[in-house]
Protein backbone atom coordinates (compact mmCIF):
# COMPACT_ATOMS: atom_id res chain seq x y z
CA UNK A 1 0.00 0.00 0.00
CA UNK A 2 1.54 3.44 -1.25
CA UNK A 3 0.75 6.53 0.96
CA UNK A 4 0.51 8.95 -1.32
CA UNK A 5 1.06 11.97 1.51
CA UNK A 6 3.86 10.35 3.27
CA UNK A 7 6.43 12.70 4.16
CA UNK A 8 9.97 12.44 2.78
CA UNK A 9 12.77 12.83 4.95
CA UNK A 10 16.11 11.80 2.50
CA UNK A 11 18.90 10.50 4.15
CA UNK A 12 21.62 8.30 2.94
CA UNK A 13 23.71 5.90 5.21
CA UNK A 14 26.84 4.61 3.81
CA UNK A 15 27.30 1.33 5.50
CA UNK A 16 29.93 -1.74 5.69
CA UNK A 17 28.73 -4.81 5.13
CA UNK A 18 32.05 -6.90 5.69
CA UNK A 19 34.39 -9.03 4.03
CA UNK A 20 31.93 -11.63 3.14
CA UNK A 21 30.08 -13.59 6.08
CA UNK A 22 27.09 -12.27 6.92
CA UNK A 23 27.70 -12.62 10.07
CA UNK A 24 30.47 -9.84 10.22
CA UNK A 25 28.02 -7.26 9.37
CA UNK A 26 27.50 -4.47 12.81
CA UNK A 27 24.72 -4.95 14.81
CA UNK A 28 23.94 -1.09 13.56
CA UNK A 29 24.46 -2.30 10.09
CA UNK A 30 21.57 -4.79 10.33
CA UNK A 31 19.26 -1.92 11.82
CA UNK A 32 20.74 0.61 9.26
CA UNK A 33 19.65 -2.44 6.63
CA UNK A 34 16.06 -2.53 8.18
CA UNK A 35 15.19 0.87 8.33
CA UNK A 36 16.20 1.41 4.68
CA UNK A 37 13.78 2.82 2.11
CA UNK A 38 15.96 1.74 -0.55
CA UNK A 39 19.09 -0.14 -0.85
CA UNK A 40 21.97 0.21 -3.52
CA UNK A 41 24.52 -2.49 -2.80
CA UNK A 42 27.57 -3.77 -4.37
CA UNK A 43 29.17 -6.47 -6.49
CA UNK A 44 31.19 -7.29 -3.06
CA UNK A 45 28.42 -8.02 -0.59
CA UNK A 46 26.81 -10.95 0.91
CA UNK A 47 23.39 -10.55 -0.91
CA UNK A 48 21.81 -12.91 2.56
CA UNK A 49 22.16 -9.52 4.36
CA UNK A 50 18.84 -8.16 1.99
CA UNK A 51 16.90 -10.17 3.81
CA UNK A 52 17.08 -8.06 6.79
CA UNK A 53 15.52 -5.53 4.81
CA UNK A 54 11.21 -4.74 5.10
CA UNK A 55 9.51 -5.77 2.43
CA UNK A 56 8.87 -2.45 1.37
CA UNK A 57 12.15 -1.59 0.73
CA UNK A 58 13.71 -1.28 -3.19
CA UNK A 59 16.94 -3.16 -3.81
CA UNK A 60 18.95 -1.90 -6.24
CA UNK A 61 22.08 -3.61 -7.86
CA UNK A 62 24.88 -1.04 -8.74
CA UNK A 63 28.01 -4.03 -9.27
CA UNK A 64 30.63 -2.42 -10.90
CA UNK A 65 32.44 -3.72 -13.71
CA UNK A 66 35.81 -3.35 -15.28
CA UNK A 67 34.72 -1.86 -18.62
CA UNK A 68 32.41 1.04 -17.52
CA UNK A 69 33.82 1.97 -13.67
CA UNK A 70 33.89 6.05 -14.39
CA UNK A 71 30.63 6.67 -15.89
CA UNK A 72 28.75 4.21 -12.90
CA UNK A 73 30.52 6.10 -9.91
CA UNK A 74 28.56 9.12 -11.64
CA UNK A 75 25.49 6.89 -11.75
CA UNK A 76 25.65 5.81 -8.52
CA UNK A 77 26.23 9.41 -6.49
CA UNK A 78 23.12 9.94 -9.04
CA UNK A 79 20.51 7.14 -8.08
CA UNK A 80 21.89 8.01 -4.24
CA UNK A 81 20.20 11.76 -4.12
CA UNK A 82 17.42 10.81 -6.55
CA UNK A 83 16.09 7.72 -4.42
CA UNK A 84 16.84 9.98 -1.17
CA UNK A 85 14.56 12.82 -2.22
CA UNK A 86 11.87 10.44 -3.77
CA UNK A 87 11.71 7.56 -1.56
CA UNK A 88 13.74 8.75 2.26
CA UNK A 89 15.86 6.78 3.29
CA UNK A 90 18.73 5.16 1.31
CA UNK A 91 21.20 2.69 2.71
CA UNK A 92 24.42 2.52 0.76
CA UNK A 93 25.80 -1.29 1.58
CA UNK A 94 29.42 -1.61 0.63
CA UNK A 95 31.94 -4.61 0.54
CA UNK A 96 34.19 -4.14 3.63
CA UNK A 97 34.56 -1.01 5.01
CA UNK A 98 32.86 2.04 3.13
CA UNK A 99 36.20 4.45 3.45
CA UNK A 100 39.24 1.33 2.80
CA UNK A 101 39.04 1.98 -1.17
CA UNK A 102 35.41 1.96 -1.18
CA UNK A 103 34.81 5.68 -2.79
CA UNK A 104 32.55 6.39 0.10
CA UNK A 105 34.25 9.41 0.27
CA UNK A 106 33.09 10.90 -3.28
CA UNK A 107 29.44 9.15 -2.42
CA UNK A 108 29.37 11.65 0.52
CA UNK A 109 30.71 14.31 -0.93
CA UNK A 110 28.37 14.41 -4.24
CA UNK A 111 25.31 13.66 -1.86
CA UNK A 112 25.97 16.75 0.64
CA UNK A 113 25.51 19.16 -2.55
CA UNK A 114 22.07 18.75 -1.95
CA UNK A 115 22.08 19.25 1.40
CA UNK A 116 20.87 15.64 2.53
CA UNK A 117 22.23 14.05 5.72
CA UNK A 118 24.62 11.77 5.89
CA UNK A 119 25.61 8.90 7.67
CA UNK A 120 28.78 6.26 8.48
CA UNK A 121 28.28 2.70 9.85
CA UNK A 122 31.83 1.54 9.39
CA UNK A 123 32.13 -2.69 8.59
CA UNK A 124 34.96 -5.02 8.91
CA UNK A 125 37.58 -4.55 6.85
CA UNK A 126 38.65 -7.52 4.74
CA UNK A 127 42.33 -5.51 5.66
CA UNK A 128 41.89 -6.23 9.16
CA UNK A 129 39.09 -8.88 9.08
CA UNK A 130 40.58 -11.67 6.70
CA UNK A 131 43.92 -11.44 8.62
CA UNK A 132 42.02 -12.07 11.57
CA UNK A 133 40.22 -14.85 10.80
CA UNK A 134 43.28 -16.30 9.50
CA UNK A 135 45.02 -15.94 12.85
CA UNK A 136 47.42 -13.91 11.58
CA UNK A 137 47.84 -10.80 14.07
CA UNK A 138 48.64 -7.60 12.43
CA UNK A 139 50.76 -6.16 14.68
CA UNK A 140 52.55 -8.81 17.54
CA UNK A 141 54.68 -6.90 20.18
CA UNK A 142 58.50 -7.03 19.56
CA UNK A 143 57.53 -7.85 15.79
CA UNK A 144 55.19 -4.91 14.87
CA UNK A 145 54.54 -1.79 16.09
CA UNK A 146 51.73 -0.80 12.78
CA UNK A 147 49.92 -1.87 9.94
CA UNK A 148 49.49 -0.13 6.68
CA UNK A 149 46.72 -0.78 4.17
CA UNK A 150 47.65 0.40 0.12
CA UNK A 151 45.85 0.00 -2.69
CA UNK A 152 47.35 -2.42 -5.44
CA UNK A 153 44.59 -0.02 -8.16
CA UNK A 154 46.12 3.24 -7.97
CA UNK A 155 44.57 5.72 -11.07
CA UNK A 156 47.17 5.55 -13.45
CA UNK A 157 47.45 1.87 -12.72
CA UNK A 158 51.00 1.98 -11.30
CA UNK A 159 52.21 0.65 -7.88
CA UNK A 160 51.88 3.16 -4.94
CA UNK A 161 54.28 4.96 -4.11
CA UNK A 162 53.29 4.23 -0.70
CA UNK A 163 54.21 0.78 -1.23
CA UNK A 164 58.02 1.87 -2.51
CA UNK A 165 58.06 3.60 1.16
CA UNK A 166 56.35 0.31 2.76
CA UNK A 167 58.67 -2.24 1.55
CA UNK A 168 61.73 -0.56 3.44
CA UNK A 169 59.67 -0.76 6.25
CA UNK A 170 58.85 -3.12 9.29
CA UNK A 171 54.94 -2.58 8.81
CA UNK A 172 52.97 -5.12 8.51
CA UNK A 173 51.75 -4.22 4.62
CA UNK A 174 48.51 -5.36 3.12
CA UNK A 175 47.48 -4.65 -0.18
CA UNK A 176 43.81 -4.67 -1.19
CA UNK A 177 42.76 -4.98 -4.85
CA UNK A 178 46.71 -5.61 -5.92
CA UNK A 179 46.26 -9.07 -6.47
CA UNK A 180 47.02 -8.49 -10.54
CA UNK A 181 50.04 -6.87 -9.52
CA UNK A 182 51.41 -9.93 -7.54
CA UNK A 183 54.57 -10.47 -9.89
CA UNK A 184 55.52 -7.15 -9.41
CA UNK A 185 55.08 -6.58 -5.25
CA UNK A 186 57.08 -9.95 -4.98
CA UNK A 187 59.93 -8.03 -7.09
CA UNK A 188 59.93 -4.68 -5.33
CA UNK A 189 60.51 -7.20 -2.26
CA UNK A 190 63.34 -9.06 -3.68
CA UNK A 191 65.12 -5.73 -5.04
CA UNK A 192 64.86 -4.64 -1.18
CA UNK A 193 66.31 -7.95 -0.13
CA UNK A 194 63.37 -9.33 1.44
CA UNK A 195 62.62 -12.19 -0.70
CA UNK A 196 62.29 -14.59 3.05
CA UNK A 197 59.94 -12.27 4.17
CA UNK A 198 56.33 -13.85 5.21
CA UNK A 199 53.52 -13.52 2.93
CA UNK A 200 49.66 -14.77 2.68
CA UNK A 201 47.20 -14.33 0.19
CA UNK A 202 43.39 -14.90 1.03
CA UNK A 203 40.63 -15.06 -1.42
CA UNK A 204 37.23 -15.50 -0.98
CA UNK A 205 38.23 -14.98 2.72
CA UNK A 206 35.45 -15.51 5.52
CA UNK A 207 33.43 -17.82 2.96
CA UNK A 208 33.19 -21.04 2.68
CA UNK A 209 35.58 -21.02 -1.20
CA UNK A 210 38.19 -19.48 1.04
CA UNK A 211 41.47 -20.01 -0.36
CA UNK A 212 44.65 -19.52 1.32
CA UNK A 213 48.28 -19.49 0.26
CA UNK A 214 51.33 -19.03 2.70
CA UNK A 215 54.79 -18.80 2.22
CA UNK A 216 57.57 -16.88 1.43
CA UNK A 217 58.05 -13.58 -1.00
CA UNK A 218 60.53 -16.58 -3.40
CA UNK A 219 58.22 -18.98 -3.52
CA UNK A 220 54.84 -17.24 -2.94
CA UNK A 221 53.96 -17.31 -6.92
CA UNK A 222 54.80 -21.06 -7.09
CA UNK A 223 52.35 -21.58 -3.78
CA UNK A 224 49.74 -19.44 -5.14
CA UNK A 225 49.43 -21.68 -8.46
CA UNK A 226 49.37 -24.90 -5.93
CA UNK A 227 46.40 -23.44 -3.68
CA UNK A 228 44.55 -22.50 -7.29
CA UNK A 229 44.67 -18.29 -5.90
CA UNK A 230 43.07 -16.34 -7.78
CA UNK A 231 41.65 -12.48 -8.19
CA UNK A 232 40.65 -10.96 -6.04
CA UNK A 233 42.66 -11.81 -2.75
CA UNK A 234 44.82 -9.91 -0.42
CA UNK A 235 48.16 -9.64 -0.05
CA UNK A 236 49.41 -10.00 3.62
CA UNK A 237 53.35 -9.07 3.85
CA UNK A 238 55.59 -8.93 6.89
CA UNK A 239 56.86 -10.77 9.89
CA UNK A 240 53.69 -11.29 11.59
CA UNK A 241 52.30 -13.74 8.88
CA UNK A 242 54.56 -16.54 10.66
CA UNK A 243 52.51 -16.93 13.77
CA UNK A 244 50.14 -18.44 10.79
CA UNK A 245 49.37 -21.65 11.85
CA UNK A 246 50.35 -23.72 8.50
CA UNK A 247 53.47 -21.77 7.99
CA UNK A 248 54.55 -22.70 11.52
CA UNK A 249 53.65 -26.08 10.66
CA UNK A 250 55.90 -25.81 7.12
CA UNK A 251 58.50 -24.98 9.69
CA UNK A 252 58.63 -27.53 12.14
CA UNK A 253 58.17 -30.11 9.19
CA UNK A 254 61.72 -28.80 7.66
CA UNK A 255 63.62 -28.70 11.26
CA UNK A 256 62.02 -32.41 11.68
CA UNK A 257 64.12 -33.34 8.28
CA UNK A 258 67.31 -31.73 9.32
CA UNK A 259 67.26 -33.46 12.88
CA UNK B 1 22.47 -27.66 38.51
CA UNK B 2 26.34 -28.87 37.88
CA UNK B 3 26.53 -31.24 35.23
CA UNK B 4 29.62 -33.09 36.55
CA UNK B 5 30.06 -35.43 34.14
CA UNK B 6 29.70 -33.17 31.82
CA UNK B 7 32.60 -33.40 28.71
CA UNK B 8 35.01 -30.26 29.03
CA UNK B 9 35.92 -29.04 25.17
CA UNK B 10 39.02 -26.45 26.33
CA UNK B 11 37.95 -23.81 23.04
CA UNK B 12 39.72 -20.11 23.61
CA UNK B 13 37.80 -17.54 21.26
CA UNK B 14 39.19 -13.81 21.03
CA UNK B 15 36.43 -11.29 20.44
CA UNK B 16 36.36 -8.12 18.79
CA UNK B 17 34.08 -6.03 20.92
CA UNK B 18 34.59 -2.80 18.86
CA UNK B 19 35.37 0.70 19.91
CA UNK B 20 32.57 1.58 22.38
CA UNK B 21 28.91 1.32 20.91
CA UNK B 22 27.57 -1.52 22.13
CA UNK B 23 26.05 -1.92 18.15
CA UNK B 24 28.93 -1.88 16.61
CA UNK B 25 29.98 -5.43 17.57
CA UNK B 26 29.70 -8.12 14.86
CA UNK B 27 26.43 -10.88 14.59
CA UNK B 28 29.55 -13.48 14.66
CA UNK B 29 30.53 -12.15 18.01
CA UNK B 30 27.22 -11.43 19.86
CA UNK B 31 26.89 -15.61 18.60
CA UNK B 32 30.22 -16.56 20.46
CA UNK B 33 29.15 -13.98 23.93
CA UNK B 34 25.68 -15.92 23.79
CA UNK B 35 28.03 -19.92 23.54
CA UNK B 36 30.57 -18.38 26.37
CA UNK B 37 31.26 -20.58 29.25
CA UNK B 38 33.41 -18.06 30.29
CA UNK B 39 33.55 -14.28 29.38
CA UNK B 40 37.38 -12.71 30.15
CA UNK B 41 36.57 -8.85 29.23
CA UNK B 42 38.53 -5.69 29.19
CA UNK B 43 38.14 -2.30 30.41
CA UNK B 44 37.89 -1.00 27.10
CA UNK B 45 34.60 -3.05 25.97
CA UNK B 46 31.16 -1.64 26.87
CA UNK B 47 29.38 -4.09 29.56
CA UNK B 48 26.33 -4.31 27.83
CA UNK B 49 27.45 -6.38 25.65
CA UNK B 50 27.68 -9.36 28.67
CA UNK B 51 24.14 -9.07 28.78
CA UNK B 52 24.46 -11.37 25.78
CA UNK B 53 25.89 -14.42 28.04
CA UNK B 54 23.86 -17.28 29.13
CA UNK B 55 22.80 -17.04 32.84
CA UNK B 56 25.74 -19.89 33.55
CA UNK B 57 28.56 -17.97 31.96
CA UNK B 58 31.19 -17.12 34.14
CA UNK B 59 31.75 -13.64 33.85
CA UNK B 60 35.61 -12.35 34.98
CA UNK B 61 37.15 -8.96 34.22
CA UNK B 62 40.88 -8.20 33.69
CA UNK B 63 41.11 -4.64 32.65
CA UNK B 64 44.46 -3.94 32.63
CA UNK B 65 46.18 -0.95 35.15
CA UNK B 66 49.25 0.89 34.81
CA UNK B 67 50.98 0.08 37.45
CA UNK B 68 51.39 -4.08 36.55
CA UNK B 69 50.87 -4.18 33.46
CA UNK B 70 53.66 -6.91 32.41
CA UNK B 71 52.47 -9.43 35.15
CA UNK B 72 48.59 -9.16 34.26
CA UNK B 73 49.44 -10.34 30.94
CA UNK B 74 51.29 -13.24 32.33
CA UNK B 75 48.40 -13.26 34.35
CA UNK B 76 45.40 -13.35 32.02
CA UNK B 77 47.13 -15.51 29.92
CA UNK B 78 47.00 -18.39 32.57
CA UNK B 79 43.28 -17.77 33.21
CA UNK B 80 42.81 -18.12 29.70
CA UNK B 81 44.05 -22.00 29.72
CA UNK B 82 42.53 -22.82 33.24
CA UNK B 83 39.46 -21.55 32.28
CA UNK B 84 39.55 -23.38 28.87
CA UNK B 85 40.82 -26.70 30.36
CA UNK B 86 37.99 -26.82 33.43
CA UNK B 87 34.91 -24.88 31.82
CA UNK B 88 35.02 -24.88 28.32
CA UNK B 89 34.78 -22.15 26.00
CA UNK B 90 36.54 -19.36 26.93
CA UNK B 91 36.00 -15.86 25.02
CA UNK B 92 38.31 -13.01 25.41
CA UNK B 93 36.27 -9.69 24.60
CA UNK B 94 38.67 -7.03 23.97
CA UNK B 95 38.04 -3.58 22.57
CA UNK B 96 38.21 -2.77 18.80
CA UNK B 97 39.92 -5.42 16.85
CA UNK B 98 41.73 -8.05 19.42
CA UNK B 99 45.02 -7.75 16.65
CA UNK B 100 45.22 -4.07 16.33
CA UNK B 101 47.83 -3.57 19.09
CA UNK B 102 45.29 -5.82 21.83
CA UNK B 103 48.14 -8.26 22.65
CA UNK B 104 45.94 -10.85 20.84
CA UNK B 105 48.95 -12.47 19.42
CA UNK B 106 50.74 -13.08 22.47
CA UNK B 107 47.44 -14.69 24.16
CA UNK B 108 47.10 -16.93 20.88
CA UNK B 109 50.57 -18.24 21.19
CA UNK B 110 50.29 -18.98 25.29
CA UNK B 111 47.60 -20.99 25.18
CA UNK B 112 48.06 -22.79 21.69
CA UNK B 113 51.16 -24.35 23.76
CA UNK B 114 48.53 -26.59 25.78
CA UNK B 115 47.08 -28.14 22.39
CA UNK B 116 43.55 -25.78 22.95
CA UNK B 117 42.02 -24.88 20.03
CA UNK B 118 41.89 -21.16 19.53
CA UNK B 119 39.76 -19.05 16.89
CA UNK B 120 39.23 -15.09 16.26
CA UNK B 121 36.07 -13.13 15.65
CA UNK B 122 37.55 -9.54 14.09
CA UNK B 123 35.72 -6.62 15.72
CA UNK B 124 35.64 -3.16 14.39
CA UNK B 125 38.92 -1.24 15.20
CA UNK B 126 38.48 2.37 16.54
CA UNK B 127 40.94 3.25 13.53
CA UNK B 128 38.78 2.40 10.92
CA UNK B 129 35.49 2.79 12.90
CA UNK B 130 35.82 6.05 15.43
CA UNK B 131 37.16 7.79 11.86
CA UNK B 132 34.19 6.61 9.68
CA UNK B 133 31.46 7.89 11.72
CA UNK B 134 33.31 10.95 11.82
CA UNK B 135 32.83 11.02 8.42
CA UNK B 136 36.24 11.32 7.56
CA UNK B 137 37.31 8.28 4.73
CA UNK B 138 40.26 6.93 4.98
CA UNK B 139 41.33 6.63 1.58
CA UNK B 140 40.05 9.05 -0.91
CA UNK B 141 41.11 8.87 -4.61
CA UNK B 142 43.76 11.37 -5.35
CA UNK B 143 44.30 12.41 -1.94
CA UNK B 144 45.11 9.59 0.06
CA UNK B 145 46.35 5.41 -1.89
CA UNK B 146 46.33 4.35 2.07
CA UNK B 147 46.48 4.35 5.87
CA UNK B 148 48.86 3.13 8.42
CA UNK B 149 47.72 2.52 12.02
CA UNK B 150 50.85 2.97 14.63
CA UNK B 151 51.21 2.67 18.29
CA UNK B 152 51.78 5.75 20.21
CA UNK B 153 52.86 3.28 23.19
CA UNK B 154 56.12 1.43 22.32
CA UNK B 155 57.63 -1.32 24.45
CA UNK B 156 60.40 0.94 25.39
CA UNK B 157 58.36 4.66 25.72
CA UNK B 158 59.87 6.39 22.78
CA UNK B 159 58.18 7.54 19.09
CA UNK B 160 57.69 4.64 16.98
CA UNK B 161 60.16 4.20 13.84
CA UNK B 162 57.04 3.94 11.80
CA UNK B 163 55.76 7.62 12.90
CA UNK B 164 59.19 8.95 11.58
CA UNK B 165 58.61 7.83 8.36
CA UNK B 166 55.03 7.67 8.18
CA UNK B 167 55.60 11.90 8.24
CA UNK B 168 56.95 11.88 4.78
CA UNK B 169 54.34 9.72 3.29
CA UNK B 170 51.15 10.93 1.86
CA UNK B 171 49.19 8.30 3.72
CA UNK B 172 46.76 8.92 6.27
CA UNK B 173 48.18 8.07 9.89
CA UNK B 174 46.06 6.79 12.73
CA UNK B 175 48.09 7.08 16.37
CA UNK B 176 46.18 4.49 18.79
CA UNK B 177 47.61 4.76 22.33
CA UNK B 178 49.35 7.68 21.31
CA UNK B 179 47.80 10.61 22.88
CA UNK B 180 49.86 11.54 25.70
CA UNK B 181 52.30 12.08 22.77
CA UNK B 182 50.43 14.66 20.77
CA UNK B 183 52.58 17.49 21.41
CA UNK B 184 55.81 15.08 20.47
CA UNK B 185 53.62 13.90 17.79
CA UNK B 186 53.17 18.13 16.54
CA UNK B 187 56.28 18.91 16.75
CA UNK B 188 57.54 15.74 14.72
CA UNK B 189 55.00 17.05 12.02
CA UNK B 190 55.94 20.62 12.21
CA UNK B 191 60.07 19.51 11.73
CA UNK B 192 58.74 18.10 8.16
CA UNK B 193 57.00 20.80 7.21
CA UNK B 194 53.23 19.65 7.74
CA UNK B 195 52.02 22.51 10.13
CA UNK B 196 49.16 22.89 7.82
CA UNK B 197 48.10 19.60 7.60
CA UNK B 198 44.33 18.37 8.95
CA UNK B 199 45.07 16.81 12.20
CA UNK B 200 41.51 15.39 14.59
CA UNK B 201 41.30 13.85 17.90
CA UNK B 202 38.94 11.54 18.87
CA UNK B 203 38.29 10.68 22.59
CA UNK B 204 35.28 8.34 23.66
CA UNK B 205 34.60 8.10 20.34
CA UNK B 206 31.20 6.08 19.42
CA UNK B 207 29.82 6.88 22.99
CA UNK B 208 27.34 9.44 24.57
CA UNK B 209 30.50 11.24 25.79
CA UNK B 210 32.47 11.55 22.76
CA UNK B 211 35.08 14.73 22.26
CA UNK B 212 36.73 15.60 18.88
CA UNK B 213 38.83 18.38 17.98
CA UNK B 214 39.55 18.87 14.07
CA UNK B 215 42.18 21.21 13.83
CA UNK B 216 45.67 21.57 11.67
CA UNK B 217 48.57 20.66 13.33
CA UNK B 218 49.63 23.84 14.25
CA UNK B 219 46.67 25.02 16.21
CA UNK B 220 45.65 21.44 17.29
CA UNK B 221 46.89 21.50 21.10
CA UNK B 222 44.99 24.39 21.42
CA UNK B 223 42.08 23.03 19.81
CA UNK B 224 42.46 19.96 22.48
CA UNK B 225 42.40 22.31 25.26
CA UNK B 226 38.98 24.56 23.99
CA UNK B 227 37.31 20.78 23.38
CA UNK B 228 38.45 19.04 26.87
CA UNK B 229 39.75 16.47 24.46
CA UNK B 230 41.89 14.00 26.88
CA UNK B 231 43.24 10.41 27.53
CA UNK B 232 42.59 8.17 25.48
CA UNK B 233 41.83 9.75 21.98
CA UNK B 234 42.86 8.56 18.74
CA UNK B 235 44.79 10.75 16.49
CA UNK B 236 44.07 10.99 13.01
CA UNK B 237 46.95 12.99 10.38
CA UNK B 238 46.07 13.68 6.96
CA UNK B 239 44.11 15.62 4.01
CA UNK B 240 41.30 13.77 4.17
CA UNK B 241 40.40 15.05 7.55
CA UNK B 242 39.69 18.52 5.87
CA UNK B 243 36.98 16.38 4.51
CA UNK B 244 34.85 16.28 7.95
CA UNK B 245 32.24 18.53 7.97
CA UNK B 246 33.11 20.68 11.39
CA UNK B 247 36.37 21.56 9.09
CA UNK B 248 34.88 22.25 6.22
CA UNK B 249 32.59 24.76 8.09
CA UNK B 250 35.98 26.38 9.62
CA UNK B 251 37.00 26.94 5.98
CA UNK B 252 33.93 28.38 4.60
CA UNK B 253 33.86 31.03 7.69
CA UNK B 254 37.40 31.68 7.28
CA UNK B 255 36.79 32.32 3.86
CA UNK B 256 33.53 34.71 4.17
CA UNK B 257 35.35 36.82 6.38
CA UNK B 258 38.01 37.70 3.53
CA UNK B 259 35.78 38.28 1.04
Amino acid sequence: MQQENKHIEPKVTLVGAGPGDPDLVTLKGIKAIREADVILYDALINEELLSYAKSSCTLIYVGKRAERISTSQDYINKLLVDYALTHGHVVRLKGGDPFVFGRGGEELDYVRQFNIPTAVIPGISSSVGLTGLQQIPLTYRGISESFWVITGSTADGRLSDDLMTAVRTDATVVVLMGYAKLAQIVALYQQHGKGKLPIALIQNGSLSNERVAIGRVNNILDEAKRNLVGVPAIIVLGEVVAKHQEFIKIKSELQSLTV
